[in-house]
């Protein structure tokens, strides 16, 4: 982190009208992203959000409320601008990109979708390996390929997000390797599951950690054996735009568990992402609690897609803002206070 | 609160493309607005930030790490578009209008100002009642016609905003009479307070609930005796809106302030706010908590303004957009919930 450009900006932040750090986390962001690129934002930013699909053997175990189907089929409703991903990134003035490492089966060509497919979905969890080590590793280079790219078309703020029947299955698996922590207290509902399907989960995640015995030291050993594509995918996507320099928004329960696998590949990108939300989902506290991160919206959502993140991007053109217009207690005239 | 909107509502939610209720608050906040007015919302609403300035006589113990004639030079700032509600209103799309309700000083006439002065400040609470019960009651009619005419140009949805240079120390002795819990169970540090001026703090308070004995089921007792001009005015403005089914949006510690007031006075009104975000200032919770309201924001914000009020209507935005942006199951060809 660039020490000298946070100095600049705190200095200013402590000069604008108000009491020092009386905006909390709004002032917390631009001296974040002052240490991340080195210089003084300005907005607004220019955002790229990236939602990732892909698909798991797992949900034939009965671990999702829906059909797997209905991944491809919300891809398509994406590239038309009819989900909730759509809504909200126009509303913040965010560019989408749709990216397929690894729905299970083949989408047309659609506006705004980069086709990327490791595989036809992953295999079952509970059953053996998620993928191979090498499966594992093009989903990483897929999210870096993409970062890489989006940087270079001027990004100045990624966003993470998903679509995947049942990925909070693997989620859910990835915490309870790393954290170890028993998947009962940690696992939650998802899209909705009733009680019946909720058993079913926690016994294919118990199932999936006892056949696979992931090292909780080695993150592409987690990834591979207990991850997704589209996870993996994200856990590129954050260790590029951290190398770039570029901060990443982090959205709920599945970009989080993303990014606990990015984090055990390098440390250091933590200091690279910014939470969005604190989502419904209970393993997600858990994991912004290991990352070191706060949530700024606490909206009870659970959906996916990167809706938290998209949101979070708002508050970040505030923050900025906030940098950029307000008045200086001498060009204001006000007094400072007498402490 | 119109129910049959409300279950039409609740009934296009369910039909898009989504789990249902997996938007949270974003869910919560349509199905509100449709209760409280009687009709789909569409977007954008129109906003208008009301924010309410008034001095206060306990300033001269010393309760607060700024001079009094801040509240002026600030006025003069809002109406100059430099502080960072200006910022944000602009990012929000939001309306400001400014009201002197009881600045210890004449004030210029600046664009957006209303001047509505009750009196030049309250009397110091530590040493007599602030106000007499009919100051109080005309503060309170001046939140009401503002709300009124506000109404009548059409806003959709209200904010509350204060400037008042040791109003936390008001809030802080309202919140103690009205809960009954002991002041350094509650107190904060306001704009910033060293350990020293925390202690002239809390004993002001305390002196001034001994002194003025206020009564915690009267609310118009509690606010006369402990209140400020803002606060009280603040009360009216979120009185009238719900009387004219407008939701309110709630700021931090001194609009909750204003809001328990309403709130006892009227405790229908409830039902016609929003919380915004949950400040630094611990009290803050537990305001939230008496009022059974949840915050969306957790930004560590403690500037007051209305600048999380004015956040927070972004998200009301965001969730209009949802509801009336997004695509059904049908009209997508997504398959729904297997459940």
């Amino acid at each position: 982190l660039d020490h000298e450009a946070i100095g600049r900006v705190q200095s200013r932040l402590d000069n604008l009208t108000k009491p020092p750090g009386s905006l909390g986390v709004l002032e917390d962001i631009v001296l974040a992203l002052a240490g991340i690129t080195g210089r003084q934002p300005s907005a607004p930013l220019r955002k790229t959000h990236i939602l990732m699909a892909g698909d798991h053997g797992v949900a034939a175990c009965g671990v999702s409320a829906y059909p797997p189907e209905v991944t491809p089929q919300m891809v398509l409703n994406f590239a038309n601008g009819g989900a909730a991903i759509n809504v909200l990134a126009r509303h913040a003035g965010v560019e989408l990109l749709l990216v397929d490492v690894g729905v299970a089966s083949d989408l047309p060509d659609l506006p705004g979708l980069l086709k990327r497919k490791v595989a036809y979905g992953t295999a079952n969890l509970a059953e053996g390996p998620a993928l191979t080590r090498e499966q594992a590793t093009a989903a990483l280079e897929v999210g870096i390929e993409v970062a890489n790219d989006c940087v270079r078309r001027g990004a100045e703020l990624l966003g993470t997000g998903e679509m995947g029947i049942g990925n909070t299955t693997p989620s859910t698996a990835i915490l309870a390797a790393l954290s170890g922590k028993p998947v009962r207290e940690i696992v939650g509902r998802g899209t909705g599951l009733d009680d019946q399907r909720l058993e079913l989960k926690i016994k294919a995640i118990e199932k999936g950690l006892k056949i696979n015995r992931p090292d909780p030291e080695d993150g592409l050993d987690v990834l591979a054996k207990l991850g997704g594509l589209e996870i993996a995918g994200l856990a590129g996507l954050i260790l590029a735009g951290a190398a770039a320099r570029v901060p990443v928004m982090i959205d709920g329960f599945i970009s989080a568990a993303a990014a606990c696998i990015a984090a055990k590949l390098n440390p250091q990108c933590r200091q690279y992402m910014i939470a969005s939300h604190l989502s419904e989902e209970p393993g997600h506290r858990v994991m912004l609690e290991m990352l070191g991160l706060r949530p700024m919206l606490t909206m009870r959502m659970r959906l996916g897609e990167g809706t938290g993140a998209v949101l979070g991007m708002t508050l970040v053109d505030a923050a900025v803002k906030i940098l950029n217009e307000m008045a200086t207690f001498g060009e204001a005239g006000v007094a400072e206070s007498l402490q």
